[in-house]
Formats: C-alpha cells, sequence, structure tokens
C-alpha cells in the first residue's frame, strides 16, 4: 500500500509492526524511542475526537495513534523544519494526510496555530531535561528533541491548556525525576492529574519513565496503573511489553 | 527485661519481632499496620537527630525507629488521650521513656509543644481519608485515626514544616490517590518531595501506599526507590517485605 516516497541522505523507512504503518527515521538526527511506544499505548484517546501532539518530531505518536486509535484527526506542532519535512513525508507514506496535520511552528505560540478549547486530548514526549542541567549544543536536533531549549516544561503544560476544552484530557510521558515539577505545573494550569503509570526497567530498579494524564478543570484524585515492567528476571522483554510493540508470543 | 506494666480491657502486648521490643494495642481500637513498618524502614534518621512524630497513635513508630536507628530523641504528638496513655505504658514496658516523650496534644496547634526550627526529622502516618468523602463517626477512635476529622493533610504538612530546621526531612506515608494534593501541599510549605518509593500489594496491581520523603528547602529533584512488592506471585511475602517484618528465613 505504500507510495514511493523520496527518501534523504542518511534516511531510513522502520517498520512499526502495526498495521503496517512504517516511519521514515534518519540515522544521525533523533529517533523515537519506548516513551513514544508505551505513550500511545497509555493515553485514553476516544472515537472521533481531535488530538494535538505538540513536539511531535518524526511524527511517530499520530502515526502510531491512527493504527490504534480511532481518532478523527490529529494536528502534530513541531519546531524542527527537518523534522517537519521528515514526518510530513512519514504520513504520505501511510497515506493518511487526511487524518494527521503537521505544523511547523513554535508551541510557546501555539494560538498561532491551535485554536483555543478546540481540542478533545492533547498528547507530548517533550524534552525531558531542566535548561542549564549539562552543556548542550543548540544547534543540535537531537539536543533540541532533549533538553529544554526550544520549550520548557511549563510551556508544554502551558499550550496543552490554551488548547484543550474543558474535561479534555492531556497525557504526557517524561522523567520521574520531574514528577514534583511536572505535578506542580500542571496543577497550576488546571490539568489535574488523574491516571499515572511509572515504569521500571525491571522489578528491582527505580522507575525511568512516568507516565502521566491529567483532564482540565478535573477533581482531585489520581488513579494508579498498575507498574509496567519492561525486563522480567532472564532479561526478555514482559509479555505487556511484547504486546506493545506487536512482538509475536513463540 | 520488660517490666511488670498493667494492662487495660481489650488491650494486649504485641511483640515486633525486633530487638524484644514490644507494644500494647487495644484490640477494639486502631492497631498499626503494615504502613507504620514500611515508614519506619524508609525514612532518613540519622545518628544521635531529634525526630518529632505527628499523629503517633499507639506510639509504634518511635519505638520502631528507637529499634532500628541511633537517634537521640523522639518527641511523639497524639491527640487521642487513651492512645496517648497507652503509647506511655508501652515506652515505659520497653524503657525507652528517656527516648520518647509521648505529649497529648493537637497537632494543628504544634508551636504550643515543639519549639520552631528545632527538629531535625518528622515523621507521620496521618489520617489517609479526605474530610467528607464518606460517612464517619467523629467520636469514634478509629475513624479519628483513618480519617482527616482531628487534622487534614495541609495541618500535618504546615505542622512539619514549623518544627523542622531547614535541611531537615519529613517522612510520610499515605495514600496514592492523594499524590497531587501531597505534592502541591508540601511545595506550598518548601518541603520539596527528594524521594518517593510506591508500594504495589503485587507485581500485577496499582500501588496501594506512597512513602514521600521531603526536605525543607531543598531543590526539586526526586530520587525514586525500586518498587516495593509486598507479595510474589505464590501469594507469598517477598524477601523485602520478611526482612522489614523481621520474619527469618527458611
Amino acid at each position: 500500500m505504500n507510495r514511493n516516497i523520496e527518501l534523504k541522505q542518511d534516511e531510513c523507512i522502520d517498520d512499526l509492526q502495526l498495521n503496517e504503518l512504517k516511519i521514515i527515521q534518519n540515522n544521525k538526527a533523533f529517533k523515537f524511542g519506548m516513551d513514544a511506544v508505551l505513550l500511545s499505548s497509555f493515553v485514553t484517546v476516544k472515537k472521533n475526537s481531535n488530538v494535538l501532539d505538540l513536539g511531535t518530531g518524526t511524527g511517530i505518536l499520530p502515526i502510531l495513534l491512527c493504527g490504534k486509535t480511532r481518532t478523527r484527526h490529529i494536528m502534530a506542532l513541531e519546531i524542527q523544519s527537518d523534522m517537519v519535512d521528515m514526518a510530513k513525508r512519514s504520513c504520505q507514506l501511510n497515506e493518511l494526510e487526511d487524518r494527521i496535520t503537521i505544523i511547523q511552528g513554535d508551541l510557546t505560540k501555539s494560538n498561532d496555530y491551535i485554536q483555543q478549547q478546540s481540542i478533545d486530548t492533547v498528547i507530548s514526549n517533550p524534552p525531558y531535561k531542566k535548561r542549564g542541567s549539562g552543556l548542550v549544543s543548540e544547534s543540535d536536533t537531537k539536543a533540541i528533541a532533549r533538553n529544554e531549549i526550544a520549550c520548557t516544561l511549563e510551556n508544554v503544560v502551558s499550550a496543552a491548556h490554551n488548547a484543550l476544552k474543558v474535561g479534555g484530557n492531556f497525557a504526557m510521558v517524561h522523567r520521574p525525576e520531574r514528577m514534583a515539577d511536572i505535578i506542580a505545573t500542571l496543577r497550576g494550569y488546571q490539568l489535574e492529574p488523574k491516571r499515572i503509570q511509572l515504569v521500571y526497567p525491571t522489578i528491582k530498579q527505580p522507575p525511568t519513565l512516568v507516565l502521566v494524564e491529567s483532564i482540565k478543570g478535573g477533581n482531585p484524585f489520581v488513579k494508579w496503573e498498575a507498574p509496567l515492567i519492561v525486563r522480567d528476571e532472564n532479561g526478555e522483554y514482559t509479555e505487556t511489553l511484547k504486546k506493545m510493540y506487536g512482538i509475536e508470543e513463540e
């Protein structure tokens, strides 16, 4: 079903193991990780909903959600032009131009692109590292994807608040070390944390990722999910992880 | 080593499986649970430190900490006179009157009993349930231990803030459902959450308890502990739990 899409230098097409979906990635740029896959499985997306992805990168989240949910339309904002170009070609490759719109733009000015209170579900896999917490090159696309150079946690949360309808949900993946910042910032923008899941590499280690879903205008009460354990005691992926990655059981 | 201590109706002496320590409990009143044992293992208590327990109940936390740590002195505040009476007799029973002082008092007026900024470590196993979240009898000692009747989460956090030295730590056990309230309230009183551990009944279930240690005036960054799993797939206590409870390995 895939059309003939031009690939640029260092680019390759990866199979997502989900409804024959594929994605274009650049071997020298930021590539999607487990966090995006976990977030696409965690977020609650209702049928016929309008979704917004803040900082979409390669477009991995919108493409996965088209495979996993019955969302009507996904808008995806990305600041870096080369990533936008790749994400657009991935949408063409999957014939998803009708369901996904990639917009080049700065999420700190999201009101320029997204009508306020128009979105049912916002998702984001934002940069994790706090500004000033390490030496980074500001021109590096990997650095921009990983560090709070182009946007901070508060910028992302503020953009989610602006775009969401009251009662709409915002799902984010982030580092557990930032938990207090995450919860305080969400609350500061009337986004009440309602569902949280921690991701542990193994049962014996501290968590390395946290998935948080908040509701605009929700009441305080957090529903926790069972722990998401990545590998069992033998170093093998757990059944939960295999399902998310579309790995066939033996 | 135990002296002859008078027991009242419905009271019994339970062995804590730790340095021959014992505790008096009343079979018809609130008895300590796993949360107190977990908190006593979780909290960081330095040698020669002054500790304060807010809402001590039977005095379980001070007694366990005398067995597990080298704290100099523990003050323990409790509002209910019958619990205070029991806790005092448990201190006598264990010959710990020199290390533990049980004070009958209302923690919402903690400045009347505790000098401000005099304490190194505050601990609390407070009532978990939010006021108004269920019908309770306000005269019931169990209800007062479990519901925010005599004090709210904010009362406890405020009392901890007042008593603690800058740089001192406050460790609390609570319900994960209250996580957003807990973090927001701690931050509101300059108590930065620095260390968190979730307690899961089994690896396949959501967490039922959360242990949080915050530092007065600390910087934002949370260190997470490995998950604390209570029972394994066979329904047996895990090795971690057995150690905390002093259960001998077979």
